[in-house]
C-alpha cells in the first residue's frame, strides 16, 4: 500500500509499504480520510524523533478492513473514527482514568498512550493497525460525513478537554492563548461548556478571523494590547479560567497573570526545558489556584460522545477544514500547511 | 406604601403597609419589578402555609433605597437584582457552602434561607427589606433591562442548577420532565452547560411549543408518547441525566427510568408525602447512580454570574415574559398565571 | 478438578469438573483460597438465580496457572489478587470509569462486570478462568498472607466503595446501618478517609462486638435505641453521610432521616421491588442532598491500591476471619456462615 | 491591656495599649492561649512587612467579652476557637467558598482574609477584636482544653488542607516535603485521609524525630537521601501526591519530580520571585498533572469540624507543643522558637 513515511528529517514522501495485518486485539482500518497536525510537521522537522522509516499520522478515519483475534461486537465494513490516542483500558493508568497516560511511567503497561505515528504506523497512509481495537473503534453515526468527524480525533478532543480539564462552570470568563487549531478548540469548548464571556488572543491575521468567524467573543491581538490588563478589564478582575494552547514561556506567564484569585489555568501548550512561574502573579491570598496539565484524551467512548455532538449540531468545525489533498499529493499540505499559506488552518487528506 | 398581603385562604390584595426600615445588615429596595411564582400560586390558595398579613413574592428588582449599618461598598440609588434565597454566608450551612440551606436544621443558625415572601415580607410591594444584604445584593450591569434580569432571581438560577446538581457535561444526553418556567430553564440550563441532546417532557401545548422555540431539541408529549421507551431509542440506551420538575410520582419514577447505568437523576420538584423509588429502575450492575436535590442557590455572586450570561448574550429569557402587569392589577396577573390562560408562561409586575 | 457447584435450590457441592484453560486475554488461576459471601448464600438458597452446574464464589486467591494469548506482563507462578468483579476497561462504561457497570445497558458490551461464580464458573475450586485477565490480574506483594489479602476482592473493596461514593471528609460524622461484613467495611473506610466519628448499628450481638472491636466509636442496637434520635444527638444535628449496608425498607428510611440538611446517603444495600422514599425526610431547605449507589469497583488497580493498605498496615482486617475449612469442607462453612453460629464473621476456605 | 507591639524591624515587645471594643458584626475575646506562627518570625524580621504599632498575632483561643451589633447566638463567657484567616462570608470570594481570598481582588469586598496580626491588631495580647465574628466564632467544646485546640487555628487546617487540596485518596502514596509545624501537619492530614503511605522529607533532627513520634511511616534526609530516587523506589513508580511546604526552588521541583504520572502537587509554600517549573518533570504523557496552592482556610465551621476531630481523638497535636510561656515573657519565646532551640517546634503562650 502507499503510505507518507518519515525518511529522515526534513525528508518524508509516499512509498510502497507493506499492507498492515491484525494481530490479537488488533484491527485493520482502510482509511478514508485523515488530516496533518502540528506535531506531524514537529516530526518532519526532526524536532519531535521518530525512526525513520515510520508512516507519519494520527488521525484515522476510516472503515474496518480486518479484526483480530479477541476483538468483538464489530464487523468489517463498518465506518469508524479512532481517536488520536489509543489507551488499552487495561493499565493501571487506564484503570485510574488517566486514558492519555496509558502505558507510561514505571509499573505502568506499555500498552497504549500516543502509539499510531509515533511508536506504530500511522494514519497518513491507506491502511492502518489500530492498537487496543476493542477500546478505540468508534463507530461513526449514519449521516455524518468524514469530514465532519475528522477532527474530533486529536484537536477538538485535545482543544476541548482544554475547557473540561479547566472545569469551567456556567458563568464563567475563559481567556484562550493562541488561536490556532487547538486553541480555537479550547475557545469553542469554553463556550459550549457554558462560559459567558470567551476572550481569544493571537496576533495571525488568519487565525484572528477564524476565531471571530467561530464566535469567538473577544479576539485579542497579543500584538498591539496589553492582553492581561484588557482581560483584566473586561472580566472584572480577572478570567476565572485560563487556558495556554501554544507552549511559551510569555504565554504561560500571561495566563497566569490573567486569573482572578484562585483561578485555574489549563495548560495544552507543550513547552521545553524550565517554565517560569512567576509567583508574584498569584494574589496575596494565594490560596485555591490551580494549574492543569491535558492531553487529548483517547478512547471510544470519549470519540462517541464528541460524534453526538456533531450529530445534534453542537458543533460544526468542517469551517477549519480549509484545504484538501489526495494522499500523493501530500507533500504539498505539509507545505501548504507548515508555511500557513493561502489561509490554510486544517488540511483533509483522503487516499 | 401598597403591597400584595396574603390575607386568608384565597384572599389576598393589594393593601396600605408601612414602608420596611433597614435594620444593621440589611437594605431597603425601591421595587421596580417583581414576577408571580407558582410557589406563590400555592401560598394563595393555601398549599404552602404562611402568616396572614404577609406581603407575597421573593422575586426583587429594584433600586437601594436605604442601607443599615454595616452594609458597606453599596450606595442608594443603585440598581439591583436580589435571589430569591437570601443565604447569610455565615452559617455553618452557608460556610459549607449550601448557601439554599441556610439558617436551616440543628446546629445550623436562623439568619437565612428563604425569606422573603415566606418568613418575611416580600416583593409584590413598592419596597422590600432584605435580609443579609451585604451578601445579596447584585448590582445590575448598565444595558441590562428589568426584563432581561428579573427570571435569574428564581426560576433560571433553579432550572440551571438542576443541570449544574446532575453534573451536565459536554456530550452528555440530557432528559428533563415538565417544561414550566423551571423545567424549561433546566432544560436551557442542560443546553447551556454542553449537553449534546436535550430532551423536553410535557404535555401542555402553549409550554411545548414554548419549549420548541427556547431550543429544546426533542419536545415529548407524555399523553402521547411512551416516554421512557423513546428517551432509551433517542439516546441509543438511557439519558446520561435525568432533571425532574414537576413533583410528582410518575415523572420521579419515568426519570429515573430513562437513566442509563450509573446515570444522574437531579430532582428540583418538591413532591408530598412518600415517594416510590423503583429498585428495578437501576440496571443489574446497580454502581454509581446519583440521586441529587437542588433548590435555588442564592447570593450576589450567584446573580453576577447568571447577568453576565445575559449580558454577554449566551441565553435570552425575555420571550418567557409573555405578560405585564401593574402592581394595582395583581390579582389579574395571579388569575391568569394560574388558570394558564392566554399561552401564559411568566408574568411581569411593575409598579 | 474440585469445585463446589451449585446444583438445584438449597443443593450444592463439591463435584470433579473440568479445569478451565484461558482463552485470548484470560488467564487459569491456581487457587489457594477464598471465602463465602451472603450472595453466594442468596445463590444456594435461590435468592439469586444461576444455571444448575455453575461453580459458585467470585473471591480469588492464587498462583497464575496458565496465560491465553494477549495477556503480557505476567509470568506463570505470580501469585494474584482478583477483585470480585472483573471489568473488560474497553467498554462504554469502562471508559467511563463505572467499572461495576462494565457490559451493562444498551451499547455497552457484554466483556465484564460481574462475571465469575455468575454467569461463568467461580473461585470455590481448584482453579479458576479469570477473565479480561489484563485488567484484573494484581500481584501480590511480598510479605503479605493469603489471609491477609482475601477479603479485599470484594467485601472490603465494596464496603470502602460506600464511605468512598458518600465523599467521606476529614471531620465527618458518619453512622453506618447494619455491620455485617461489608457494613463493617464501609466503617472501617469511613474512619480511614478521616470521619471524626463513626456510629455503627446492628442488632447481632457478635457484629456489634467485633464492630466495637474494629474501632467504631460507637455501636448503637437498633432493638433498644431510638437510632434516628440518637445520630442527631451525637453528631448535633444529623451526620454528614449515611451508609446502608443491608437492604431494607427500614435502614433506608432510618439512613435518610439521620442526615444532617444537604447530607449524602450512600446505598450499598441491595433491595427488592419499590423502596419508598420519605420526602419529609429532607429538610425544608431541600437543596443538595445526595443518594449514590455503589457497588464493588473492581480491576487490578483497585486491587493493588488495597494492598497497599495492607501492605502499610492501615488495615488488618485478619480478625474478621474467624473460622478456616477445606475445600472439601465446604458446606460446613455455608452452614456455620448462613446460620451466623459460633460467633462467624467470615470463613476462610483453602484447597 | 498588655499585647506583644510590633515597633520596628527586629524591634518588638509587651507594651500597654487600648483594649479593643466590639464595632457592627464585631466581637472582643479575651485572650487565654496564643501561640507564636513562623509568619510572626518574619514579621518581627522585617521580611513581612506590617505597620508599626501593630500588635502581632493570629491563633486566637480566649472566651467571648463583648459582641458587637449584629452578632447572634453567642453569649459573653463561651469559649472559642477562631482560625486565622477570618472570612467574612459575604463577598465575592467567600459565596465562590474561596474563603482564603476574602477580600482580595478586583471586585472582591476588602472585609476579611487575613486580618488579625496583619492588617488590625492580633492575638499576643489580653484582648483581640474579632472581625466578622458571626462567621468566626467556634465554641470550643466541653472538656477540650486550650492546648488541644490551639494549633487547629493555622497550622493544622492549613496542613490538613495541603492534603485535602490535593485530593488524597485511601490507598495514595504521598510524600511531603519538610516537617515543621505545618508540613508535619500535612503528613497528618494526608494519613488522616487515608493515604497507604506517607514519607516525610527534612534535615532537621528535631523535626525528623517529630515526625517519626507522630506516625510519619518513611522520614528522609535529604542531607543524606536522592529523595526522588527513594520516593519512586518507596511507591513503585511515583508518589500519587506531593505537598510541598517550605516554599523553596528545590523542595518545590523535587516534590514535582517525585509524581507518577498525572499526580497532583500541593503547594503550601510560599515563595519568593520567579520558581522554574522543569517541564521535564512531567512524564511524555504530560496529561493530568495539576499544582494547587492552598492556604488556611478559615470560618467557625472549619474550626468545629477540625475540633471534632480532636474531641474523637482522630487527631492529638499536644506533642507538638514542646515549650509554654507568659504572654510577659513573649521575646524568649520568639528567641527559642526563632532559633529552634531546645528542641523547640510549637510554644504555646498565655496571659
Amino acid at each position: 500500500m502507499r503510505a507518507n513515511v518519515f525518511q529522515a528529517v526534513n525528508r518524508f514522501g509516499i512509498e510502497e509499504v507493506e499492507r498492515p495485518r491484525a494481530g490479537a486485539g488488533e484491527a485493520v482500518i482502510r482509511m478514508t480520510m485523515t488530516t496533518v497536525c502540528g506535531t506531524d510537521l514537529h516530526i518532519v522537522r526532526g524536532e519531535y524523533p521518530v525512526r525513520p522509516g515510520l508512516v507519519i499520522g494520527h488521525e484515522p478515519v476510516g472503515v474496518i478492513e480486518e479484526l483480530g483475534p479477541g476483538v468483538t461486537d464489530y464487523r468489517p465494513g463498518q465506518r469508524v473514527l479512532v481517536g488520536a490516542i489509543t489507551p488499552c483500558g487495561q493499565c493501571r493508568a487506564c484503570l485510574s482514568s488517566h486514558l492519555s497516560q496509558c502505558g507510561h511511567g514505571a509499573g505502568y503497561e506499555a500498552l497504549g498512550g500516543w502509539r499510531m505515528g509515533n511508536t506504530q504506523d500511522g494514519a497518513q497512509a491507506e491502511y492502518i493497525r489500530i492498537p487496543a481495537a476493542q477500546a478505540n473503534l468508534a463507530p461513526i453515526p449514519d449521516g455524518l460525513t468524514d469530514e465532519q468527524v475528522i477532527l474530533l480525533s486529536d484537536i477538538a478532543s485535545t482543544g476541548f478537554s482544554g475547557a473540561e480539564a479547566g472545569s469551567v462552570r456556567i458563568g464563567d470568563a475563559v481567556v484562550v492563548f493562541a488561536q490556532g487549531p487547538i486553541g480555537l478548540c479550547a475557545s469553542i469548548g469554553a463556550r459550549l461548556m457554558g462560559a459567558s464571556l470567551v476572550v481569544g488572543v493571537d496576533g495571525d491575521e488568519a487565525r484572528m478571523k477564524m476565531a471571530q468567524r467561530m464566535g469567538v467573543d473577544v479576539v485579542l491581538d497579543h500584538r498591539q494590547q496589553d492582553v492581561v490588563a484588557e482581560v483584566k478589564r473586561l472580566t472584572g478582575g480577572g478570567a476565572d479560567v485560563a487556558i495556554e494552547a501554544l507552549g511559551t514561556q510569555q504565554t504561560f506567564e500571561s495566563a497566569l497573570r490573567c486569573l482572578r484569585p484562585a483561578g485555574t489555568l489549563s495548560s495544552l501548550g507543550v513547552y521545553s526545558g524550565k517554565l517560569q512561574l512567576p509567583y508574584d502573579a498569584f494574589s496575596a491570598g494565594l490560596g485555591d489556584y490551580r494549574i492543569v496539565t491535558t492531553l487529548c484524551p483517547g478512547g471510544k467512548e470519549r470519540m462517541r460522545r464528541l460524534m453526538d455532538l456533531v450529530h445534534h449540531k453542537r458543533v460544526d468545525l468542517s469551517p477549519l477544514i480549509t484545504h484538501r489533498f489526495k494522499l500523493a499529493d501530500i507533500q504539498e499540505a505539509y507545505a501548504l500547511f507548515g508555511e500557513r499559506r493561502d489561509g490554510v488552518f486544517k488540511v483533509a487528506i483522503q487516499p
